[in-house]
């Protein structure tokens, strides 16, 4: 990121930039990452990059719940072997869903005993974990990281909608909340993927209601954090191979590419959205749409994280999206308004002659 | 805090410190703090030192979660105003609350418009916010940092019990939720409270199911990071002026007390519980004392940073505890884990002839 390290030298000292964003000085890496997915997902376009996934949508285990913290605990250590380090040797951990109190990332994490923040920010709880990893790495708070979030069809339709058993008919607007979690290592460890820079978002609320269809109440959000991201670092479309969103799907896709276009921007070309490319639209009929926190975690740790190790995408700027909403809020005629957080993923190549880690 | 500055010097370069410790080199302040309550904790012990209270438990609002979202809003313009500066100045925000979704957080802090990371730590979500605050300020990721947390009596039983109009009795080792909120300025700009250093917590369970006993769900927790910032610091009780749980209540500090002993540690003489602070036991019946997000942050805000600020009280550690359990995993019988994170408050006497700041 040759543009924003000049920005560094010559106009701004600091690593902070413009309103919200951090260009890191000296940036951390994604020294590993997995992905433990759904019988839904196993059959779907990225069923094949998925580290584990089961035919068992429960896990093994009694609950929805607890089968969503057993994907957790499974995509942690799936995560920390791939990193080649005992869980012992992480520094902190940063980690949420989407269910109340987070009692996915409570009951999930607990066994590995790292030091934790919990988080919560709906679907965007990978970036906003991605951000925390990579601000306290870089800050030299600790040697390794841990990001992880989840979802679960079964224990979302329970949090947010109706019981499974009632066969409830969901509007063309709708998603299917992706049953998988996607965790991360992140430290100052070489590997073939840096954290360049973040953007953190703010909550945005154009007003509206309809939580059945989220990719129209996160499109602003994505909006926001997008061209914030482009005017902090001062770059545009161009600068990345890839905008990746997280789970706008097909209606919020289009919302964003009208909005972005306001603001004077073209992203069409370089847009992708992990909803709707986690799901088959043809066989796999999700109305507009994967969700979830999963949903980004894993499509980033299965499908976008190679192709940036790989050099096939040299920069990629990955927006998970979130609607901040829960059935009280939208008992009470409350709106649901969205939030997005920005990272600005980077190819790193090796040193010649130098081992390097891959993902 | 001579004998942590020593060991940094000597042994340690790095802040990190121990497990799960950081000992800032160059601490930031908490530069302003701001307290709202509500009626019941107007007329108890710490009434008259809140910086706002209402007579009207709902804020104007029309739903307890509206008014818990003002509450938090009110807090925060407090802070900003106490600290004078403008929400456009802060660079990043960290916030939550008990309900599901973290609605109150949302839904208050949105006007403020600043970038926000939301967390989830149950009661301990107070130093969880402080944690990232100091960590960020202390990096350099921004001039200032904005903490907030709040609990609502109403919107806590909602979410938790039973309706308020059901009138259900409450079991003797049962808590009552405070209706508050607290925040937090923080940054590099010399006040007279520093956070010295922190330590993250861990989850902990002891296996215990009851959430009308949470003091004893919490106590584990308690003791773990108590024990553990004695020993990543190298201190010990007798270094510090007051050891502040969040909110234990009696049953709690009674198994504190017990649980640390085992560890070789006598914390009596130097415990304070913002949860037996809060309320006055003899008029107020809350039984085993107050509790929520709100309970450490506004005893906190109004009781506990005066006195470090007139140098009353030299060095506190400050403990917010946080139970991990929501109505479904209740409900589908899993137990109630624990966390708990320390943050070292120190006094800071202001330069001769300097103009220091006064939370």
């Amino acid at each position: 990121m040759e543009q924003m390290g000049q920005m560094k030298q010559k106009e701004q000292p600091e690593q902070i930039r413009g309103k919200q964003s951090i260009v890191f000085a000296d940036p951390p890496y994604i020294i590993s990452a997995a992905s433990v997915a759904g019988s839904k997902e196993a059959v779907g376009p990225l069923g094949k990059f998925f580290d584990m996934t089961s035919q068992d949508d429960q896990f093994g285990e009694k609950t929805w719940e607890e089968a969503e913290s057993t994907m957790q605990k499974e995509a942690c250590v799936l995560a920390l072997g791939k990193a080649r380090i005992k869980a012992e040797e992480v520094r902190y951990l940063f980690g949420g869903d989407l269910l109340r109190q987070g009692v996915a990332t409570s009951m999930g994490v607990e066994a590995l005993q790292i030091p934790m923040f919990g988080l919560f920010g709906a679907c965007s709880t990978s970036g906003e974990a991605l951000a925390l990893c990579a601000m306290s790495a870089a800050a030299g708070y600790g040697k390794y990281m841990l990001g992880v979030t989840s979802s679960h069809f079964g224990s979302a339709e329970k949090e947010f909608r109706f019981p499974l058993g009632y066969a409830n008919q969901r509007p063309l607007s709708a998603q299917w909340t992706v049953t998988g979690s996607g965790a991360f290592v992140v430290g100052m460890r070489r590997s073939r993927v840096k954290i360049r820079g973040i953007t953190v978002g703010k909550i945005v609320d154009y007003g509206l209601k309809d939580s059945q269809n989220m990719g129209a109440c996160m499109a602003p959000a994505a909006t926001d954090t997008i061209v914030r991201n482009f005017e902090d670092m001062g770059v545009g479309p161009e600068d990345y191979d890839r905008i990746v969103t997280g789970d706008l799907g097909y209606i919020g896709q289009s919302i964003l590419f009208d909005l972005v276009k306001g603001k004077g921007y073209d992203i069409r070309k370089k847009h992708m959205d992990c909803g709707m490319t986690i799901f088959d639209q043809e066989t796999q009929d999700t109305h507009s749409g994967g969700s979830g926190c999963g949903c980004a975690a894993t499509t980033l740790a299965s499908f976008i994280l190679p192709k940036i190790e790989s050099g096939e995408w040299k920069r990629v700027l990955f927006v998970p999206t979130g609607a901040l909403m829960s059935t009280v809020s939208y008992n009470e005629g409350a709106s649901v308004p969205g939030i997005a957080h920005g990272i600005v993923l980077e190819h790193s190549a090796p040193d010649p002659g130098e081992a390097d880690e891959i993902c």
